[in-house]
């Protein structure tokens, strides 16, 4: 199962060396096409895919960004200062309907967006920047430093002893619902590193080994989801009750029944969009 | 072969709930120690291992942050906003002859301090911030806004075909140099869409299958460097030559050869602390 929010039909562009001339080039070519938003959320066509409008559309004044080529169209989207976006139901109902990859491109335009909308001063001086490099970076005029959207990288993991797993249960989710630890990787840490110390943070276990699965763009607002396993020692927890209100260790019978959606299941799984899904996924199905 | 910034002494704290009380109770610990930097380079004692000072020797005025505990001492490290540093030879002479485990403490702090001294400033309003969170955030005084530290996703791979991969020479590079090729992941991509992206746009090679290794985090100022193996489909290559001015491909032997120092070697490859050479080594060992 491909990871949810990739495979994106998107061809990005080589801005490297002569983004300003391709930006103009683009902007001129009649086929070009705006991405629809709403505020930060996506808009569907009369086909529940995303729907694109003229770059006349585009609010007056609003800066632009070439997020690349479909179908040898220039693909632009507009930033906006003021987007906010939410994370309710209905966004996740239309991504899931849409056809495939297109929520991958909707996660690509609305990180770059929302990081535009969240960063319109220069972090080095405080002077208010300007988009560049075809929207894929902001310029200070005042010292000119070049900023780039942020993306962080996020460890979320499969603690293993024996035939079974660790799940965690936060207090926010929905009754029932466990999934796969996770935390932000720090400053200095390798993966291995982050993995180990997130587990032994949220659950009080010891890893030994960490192995990668898997990875994919999340984008609310835009990290890099990167799935792992880990052996651990013992299934004794010490859970970080501010994070994890509730630990279960699970079998790969107990987890199969989970996403088949057995009624009878111990507990439910993250939506198959999440990463959490696609490693409970490949981990059933060893 | 453990990667290069790896195998810290230091336990990182989890400061996700009580930041500021932990910050309080480790400054008044009469262990607590302060890291010495110059600038954002390293300064070595007599043994040739990292070199701490009292904190009191940190600059009138200074934020400091808490990297964390090492034997049971809190450890310190001055934010400096002027902090410039460098990547000249000879901080990685020092780094390489310090006891394992010191270039990864130095890494953490380098990363930390460089990015507290080009981010003073709120990215949302404009207005100048303050060290919050036992130093490893800032928050504005005027929208509240708390910005953490950023961490960069970088892929490094080796493209591969039958059993021959692929390493590539910047310009910039010592003769006779050559890695792997690389570069960052953006907003909307997962690991692997950013190998297949950064292998075709840098040497126009089509990548059927891309495979994890292993990560480590690079100070310079503060990438996540992702390792991985990438098939393709033949060895016919399209380069970018802004990026990469030469790339050959070269068999297990060679490989072996040039990570053994051999004086006949078509190439020499990059140093032990950078995960490219971790990553030639593991796939030479295969």
């Amino acid at each position: 199962m491909k990871p949810g929010f990739t495979g994106s039909p998107l061809h990005r562009l080589n801005l490297e060396h002569d983004a300003d001339t391709q930006f103009a080039a683009h902007l001129a070519d009649p086929r070009a096409r705006l991405l629809r938003l709403s505020g930060l959320d996506p808009v569907a066509d009369a086909e529940g895919a995303l729907a694109w409008a003229a770059l006349t559309d585009a609010p007056a004044g609003a800066e632009l960004a070439l997020l690349g080529i479909i179908d040898d169209a220039p693909r632009f989207v507009a930033l906006d200062p003021a987007a906010r976006g939410s994370m309710h139901a209905g966004i996740f109902a239309l991504l899931t309907a849409m056809p495939a990859g297109e929520a991958a491109l909707y996660a690509t335009a609305r990180s770059l967006v929302d990081w535009h909308a969240r960063h319109g001063f220069c972090a080095r001086c405080g002077v208010a920047t300007a988009a560049s490099r075809a929207g894929w970076a902001r310029q200070c005029p005042a010292c000119s430093t070049i900023h780039f959207p942020r993306t962080d990288p996020v460890v979320i993991m499969l603690a293993e002893e024996g035939d079974a797993i660790l799940l965690g249960r936060q207090a926010s989710w929905p009754a029932g619902r466990f999934s796969a630890l996770a935390g932000f990787v720090e400053v200095g840490e390798s993966i291995e590193e982050a993995v180990a110390r997130e587990l032994f943070e949220e659950a009080g276990v010891r890893v030994t080994d960490v192995r990668y699965v898997v990875s994919q763009p999340w984008p609310f607002p835009s990290q890099l989801m990167i799935a792992c396993m880990a052996k651990v020692e013992t299934r004794d927890l010490a859970l970080d009750l501010a994070e994890i209100v509730e630990g279960i260790w699970v079998t790969r019978e107990e987890v199969r029944a989970a996403l088949a959606g057995d009624p009878g299941s111990r507990f439910a799984v993250p939506p198959p969009y999440a990463i959490a899904h696609t490693l409970l996924a490949r981990w059933a199905a060893d």
